[in-house]
């Protein structure tokens, strides 16, 4: 299943052992071959060769743009590509004019010589945790021995097209954990930035206070280069950190509760293991992470707020009837918000967060990603109180860290009886990516197992 | 009525020409002699007569704590004083605590030496721009040949105190153009400082968003050496600006309108003034001044939502009834509000704030401070609506540059028939307040002719 890493490719390529092109034509064979119609909302094959081409020119002329020139690159299908119509997963956008110019991501990459080779589906406008998808299809986790399982979401396919062995790496967004779950129920590796951390221009906002993106990939360190490349340096200055100078705090409340027994155990597991190699870990209480979801629960979400403002004349007008009707129901949700409410929200978010930086410190938290594996998709297509059950829980974990405005990083951390993929998520206060990065460089066998 | 001013009193109490416990005598005698029993709605006779006390130890031993050693001042009634219960202009934070600690301002004056003699009336709790105030009675515009003027508000009492010559030096707080307006209706120098160039601890909030702080005092001079002695600096590093690399923008839109002639004959007089001293005055369009009052018409204001959220239990409660009628019905208005509106509002303002400032550059706005001289007190009284319509213009240009997180400096530019002030409002981005100041020092005497 899993291919080979972003890193060996790009080293190949810029040796001569792989050409841009070749790679190319069998990322275009591998999407044919998983007979998959649910990864791909749209592929991009002239864009892609055209790409490939000027970068077999760049290795051939022994001056790659970047340590990835001529890699395999696919996008959530919210980053504008020029000339082409953005459809966040719906169908509603299709009538809109194409993009005027890549999104600013998508054109540093292509200025890093890495070829984009289609969009990726995703949940609907980004709006669910579990990636279900009833216009372009449900994505198949390629996990697991039973029947299908949910791929995560919103970016849903950013994790199975990487997990999948399809592409080495894939970019999505995380506004609740869009990037972490799909991570964790996947098996990749998905990397959170913090806000601010890359240019959001030309993304399509679910929540504009709390929009971010960032890579998946097979490994910490593929995440690391991708990271550099698309920020334009010509290689990572991130180096993993001792161990013995690292902390990670596992917090008591919230996260913990209803895990199913294969995520606690493997939870638990890399928790040894990391003691092990002599890293501080430290259990705290740390009840602020309760009275993120207690606010949301009294007042409402920011995420609601700015979802229901970009959406408001779709969701009250005929546009309601073509969207996914659980999506609709979520965005409708916050109408009964009111602006004293999110007055509250945001005042509190600040005390929040000054109060769990201040608690964090240097350390890092360590909790599972989600309390469950991916779920089979059946009963969550079939009933929408079932699907709206597990998608609270499936969110709980990561919503909090985008509240209290976190980046991380979910790495594998084994499986459970049907091979299922469990998820070990590091957490760390905004700003703190560097950081991040370098510890679970540090971390991420151990993690790993 | 104008006395000695702040620089002037430092200056002669550090030579031993005047004596700190005796100028705090002086005070309160001349607040007894007003026979204006609505500017403190407290004095402090024993704190000030202390602190007076400890001033005089430190000039006689030759070691002052600051340029303004000794020198009195008075605190809008929002900023905490160690001890005592806060109004905020209010009869319902009576059965309050006292406040445990000195707001972070107050505790800074001390520090520094000034003698805080008392706390001065406002508008109850901070929300209008006229001044009345049915509890503490409506401080007395000390200008004009008439009958009673209002003295604008919210800082009302803090802009009345200065100019009735009771005291050189007083603080109030600017949402929505609190100290501008007062300044301009009085005929004293009244600086609004940056968000966030102040500590806000300690003060009662209307909004957080917008909450600004500031001196009043008789000249720029005064505001620039206050301003560094509240900051804990030796003596100010603001310096006058040449006349000739400044630049006013005259902005067309909105802030003319419904000008009384007195106001638009003072401003070009003044501008005439500043042209023929080699600034440069360039007259523009700027829209954006009436993109912001249209938003705020379309989907309300940061301030109303804030408001709301800080009095709802009371505005919901029994101390409505206890309330200045026309402030609750203010603070009500922003129930039709949702969290939509505060979304656009929010994103809108963003946007707005980097189109001015592109625009603005490194240039400071003129206009006037507000279109018309303080009005006669009884008609606002009488009527609620007129009241109401007052005081929408009366707020109109200053609160442009609130939403727009400008600071300020309103200086009197001259009267009209009637001996009443008029404004003249320069304005800058966020964070030029070390700009304006200066500008502020070079263009005062211009300004003022």
């Amino acid at each position: 299943m899993r291919g080979p890493s972003a890193t060996e490719l790009g080293q190949n390529l810029r040796k001569g052992k792989a050409d841009p092109v070749e790679l190319a034509e069998e990322v275009f064979a591998r999407i044919d071959a998983s007979g998959d119609k649910a990864i791909f909302t749209e592929t991009l094959k002239p864009r892609a060769l055209a790409e490939a081409k000027a970068s077999r020119k760049r290795l051939k002329a022994g001056s790659p743009a970047s340590l990835l020139d001529g890699v395999p690159i696919g996008w959530k299908d919210l980053f504008d590509l020029k000339d082409r119509v953005t459809t966040a997963g719906s169908v509603v956008l299709k009538s809109n004019a194409p993009a005027k110019a890549d999104a600013a991501l998508v054109a540093a990459a292509k200025g890093a010589g890495l070829v984009s080779v289609g969009c990726l589906n995703m949940t609907e406008f980004a709006y669910s945790g579990i990636g279900l998808n009833p216009h372009y299809g449900t994505p198949r986790n390629p996990n697991g021995t039973g029947p299908a399982r949910a791929p995560g979401g919103s970016s849903s396919a950013s994790g199975v097209v990487v997990a999948a062995g399809i592409l080495p790496l894939s970019i999505g967004t995380d506004t609740g954990g869009s990037i972490r779950i799909p991570a964790a129920f996947n098996g990749v590796v998905g990397y959170k930035s913090s806000t601010g951390h890359y240019p959001m221009d030309g993304v399509f906002p679910l929540s504009r206070t709390l929009d971010t993106l960032g890579p998946f990939a097979h490994s910490v360190a593929d995440c690391v280069l991708a990271d550099a490349v698309l920020r334009g340096l010509t290689k990572p200055k991130i180096k993993a950190a001792p161990a013995k100078g690292l902390e990670l705090l596992v917090p008591e409340t919230v996260v913990f509760d209803d895990c199913e027994d294969a995520v606690l155990n493997n939870f638990e597991a890399s928790i040894a293991r990391v003691k092990k190699a002599g890293v501080k870990v430290r259990r705290i209480k740390l009840p602020v992470l309760q009275d993120v979801l207690d606010l949301a629960a009294r007042r409402g979400h920011i995420l609601g707020a700015e979802a229901l403002a970009v959406h408001w004349d779709r969701v009250h007008g005929p546009d309601a009837e073509r969207m996914d009707a659980r999506v609709v129901k979520r965005i409708l949700m916050a109408e009964k918000m009111t602006a004293v409410d999110l007055v509250h929200v945001l005042q509190e978010r600040k005390r929040m967060i000054a109060a769990a930086d201040a608690l964090v410190g240097d350390a890092l938290l360590a909790f599972p990603t989600t309390p469950h594996v991916a779920m089979p998709v059946a009963p969550l297509e079939a009933d929408h109180d079932v699907f709206f059950r597990n998608n609270a829980k499936t969110l709980r974990n990561t919503t909090i860290g985008n509240f209290l405005d976190w980046c991380g990083v979910s790495i594998p951390n084994g499986t459970d009886a049907d091979a299922m993929p469990t998820g070990f998520l590091l957490s760390a206060p905004h700003g703190r990516d560097a950081a991040i990065l370098s510890a679970a460089l540090t971390l991420e066998t151990l993690i790993r197992g």
